[in-house]
């Protein structure tokens, strides 16, 4: 399969990872400015040891050199590469510099994969809207953090890369017991979820609630912020597999939309109807959750997950689902005393104040136990493929996580590699490897259909 | 003009008005039976006397009468006449018979005069949403209302007369300080303007807000419930004349919409655009609120006011209005990050819990003294043609109001008639106590386009 490839890229370009280290005082490796392979080295085991060595090969002219995944172009798994860029990222005044520990996943990427995110810049591009990790410096006018901060970190794009530099302003302080992939997995999945439910939707005690995906990533966490209210009926979408899940986890009516008409289900349940739908796959399922909306009920379409069959872009499935989009008029509004919303968090990101107080309150809700990302996978960079593969067929409850560091079963084989250069063995080892490593980060057997 | 022949009808039908005798002791007159005139009584000062005057007349088969207004066709003023009403309006278990004080006059009435209210049925039919009064009898199963209580009721019509029988439920008693008049102006305005703006806008503290119409009902409504949050930035339109009012009464910049570009007016002001517009127009401006509204933001289109022109139908008017109706599809709401809501307080009939809620927060808002319906002026049954000419011309400042009371002066003029019956000098001289009573009743000179 296609998406398998990508961890081929990473043997061609292999990194170095120096977590204690502040990329300033890291110096180049003349392997790494060619691309070619060089050791991987333990960043806890081997901190310093590397600068003394390295330091007088280049000192004139130091290239610093880190991981960093590309889209190459749009298709399949097989597009998003990882590379090595070169150069320390240039730091603005109002920006820090960010060591990279974990990155969420987001349908987002799958759909730019596709050609069909219009937020995403052409390729080549690194894409990545969140991630955690630790500063490691400061521009000037920086104050409010510092170098050691734990932050996670909100973005356009970009973020899928060792190390970063980003605005201060779109960093926040992570509390103490949240771990780096709990971080990446906060920002973009909460604050949609928050922002639909309690600024648009403005849902409250004893209202219901139509979730879809209810096991993926935003499906999580609004179930999770529906619980901070009291007596919210939630009915939640996803397959049978999974049902036990979600259902420890607030969904009131788990429902299995393979082998059932959701619609149905609800009505049986709910005859006059639901306060709130959310609505992250568009065309016709974006009309029955109109009519599934009670008056006063309000509609949010936030994505058309419809739109995504294969693993390329699917023109019939793109023209189905806009063929079907809902399109409403006023009268129509108006007989029916209903809202409709739309939301993009991507086209949201000017709004600094908003998405700002949204993520303190989230954060205070996961230090008050109240919310708690659910992480489904870990994947290391060079098996972005495999991760992607997860979510578009979605195998996953709640989120996957990318993680710049490589694999350390690789690292080891390198190193051996270097010290005992036998292809053959190696190879198969990897291999052998590789298989473990899958079964390690997609510990869930369940099938489903979550992002 | 057509709105004046309405008085009339009142000559060839007067009424009885015993406010102090419950219908069932209400006997029967020949006079009105048969619609002849008959000295019209005056309700506190003869409040029993006729009773054991006119018990033995026909003591068998007891007629009762009330005024009442009904839609005769569609068309312009000269289609609600007041006539007389036979019988005792039939007592449902579940209801309360209400001698009627005030109503209210919506802009809905003067739609469903043109024909362009559907919730309205086919004439005949007596319309009026809302009315106040004192109730005088209670049907069986009623047991938290007491013959005298003084409510306020809502319907989806039918009130406009002397005398109703209305389910208990539907009436909620009034604040001991209310008066008649304001207790008929408040429900239909408030509880639009608190359900668009708590329920479905969720407006809070810092926000801004497009209130067209501001000297309107529903635009002194809202006007004054967004005064109840800290901070909150309206934007009204109304003419010129009324903007010292409007000021007055809480919109921070009031906008001559007839002299000026409102939108560009209020770019000026806030480049950012609104949190909130309230739509009662439809049409084009539908458009232009959509285009006002910052990220976030908040539509509510709750009236066709474009499609009113004329005195009546006119076809090019609602079919512009319909032709340039807002429609919008979920790719370009998600794009912006708004909402969309449509508003009609008629299809909400149904919603018994969410209105008796309302109505209970906005009778208390009264009583704390933070809203406080403003009275534009008040119109007798037999004048019903001018009250729909002042709203239809957009002359009013506040809530138009109709008593079902004959007018004072037309009873002293039928008492003199019957006693000196000269019909020349009695004509000329209701003649001038009508245009007297017209200069009472619309005090305000300004012009505008408020409802």
């Amino acid at each position: 399969m296609s998406g398998e490839e990508a961890p081929v890229q990473q043997q061609q370009e292999p990194t170095e990872e120096k977590t204690e280290n502040p990329p300033t005082e890291e110096p180049p490796s003349e392997a790494a400015q060619e691309g070619e392979p060089s050791p991987a080295e333990e960043p806890v085991d081997e901190p310093a040891a590397a600068t003394p060595d390295k330091a007088p090969v280049a000192p004139e002219e130091e290239v610093f050199t880190y991981r960093a995944l590309f889209l190459t172009g749009y298709g399949g798994y097989d597009k998003v590469k990882l590379q090595m860029k070169k150069g320390k990222p240039s730091l603005k005044s109002a920006e820090v510099l960010v060591r990279v520990k974990a990155c969420g996943l987001n349908f987002a990427e799958l759909l730019g994969r596709q050609g069909l995110y219009e937020l995403l810049p052409s390729p080549p591009v690194t894409p990545g809207m969140e991630c955690s990790g630790v500063i490691e410096a400061l521009g000037e006018e920086v104050t409010d953090r510092k170098v050691g901060d734990r932050v996670l970190v909100l973005s356009r794009h970009g973020l899928w890369q060792e190390v970063v530099g980003v605005p201060a302003s779109h960093t926040f302080i992570m509390p103490e017991s949240m771990s780096f992939e709990e971080a990446a997995a906060l920002p973009v999945n909460y604050l949609t979820a928050y922002i639909m439910l309690f600024e648009m939707a403005n849902i409250r005690a004893g209202q219901s609630i139509l979730i879809h995906m209810a096991a993926g990533g935003v499906g999580i966490a609004a179930t999770q912020l529906c619980q901070t209210l009291e007596d919210v009926t939630v009915f939640g979408t996803a397959s049978a597999s999974k049902h036990e899940t979600i259902g420890q986890g607030g969904v009131t009516h788990p429902i299995d939309y393979r082998t059932r008409d959701y619609a149905e289900e609800i009505r049986k349940i709910s005859p006059k109807g639901l306060d709130v739908v959310l609505d992250p796959l568009g065309g016709s399922d974006t009309h029955k959750a109109f009519s599934l909306l009670k008056p006063m009920g309000t509609l949010i379409v936030f994505g058309a997950a419809n739109c995504v069959t294969g693993q390329k872009k699917n023109l019939l499935a793109v023209a189905k689902t806009w063929y079907n989009q809902f399109t409403i008029n006023t009268l129509r509004l108006m007989h029916a005393n209903k809202a409709v919303c739309g939301f993009h968090l991507g086209y949201l990101s000017d709004e600094e104040e908003l998405i700002t107080q949204t993520m303190t309150t989230l954060l205070e809700l996961y230090t008050q136990g109240k919310i708690k990302p659910r992480i489904d996978s870990t994947y290391h960079f060079e098996q972005v493929g495999d991760a992607m593969r997860r979510m578009h067929e979605r195998n996953n409850i709640g989120k996957v996580i990318l993680l710049p560091e490589p694999k350390k079963e690789d690292k080891k084989e390198e190193e051996k590699a270097e010290s005992n250069p036998e292809p053959a063995e190696t190879e198969d080892k990897k291999e052998e490897e590789k298989a473990e490593n899958k079964m390690e980060t997609s510990t869930e057997e369940v099938k489903g259909e979550e992002n």
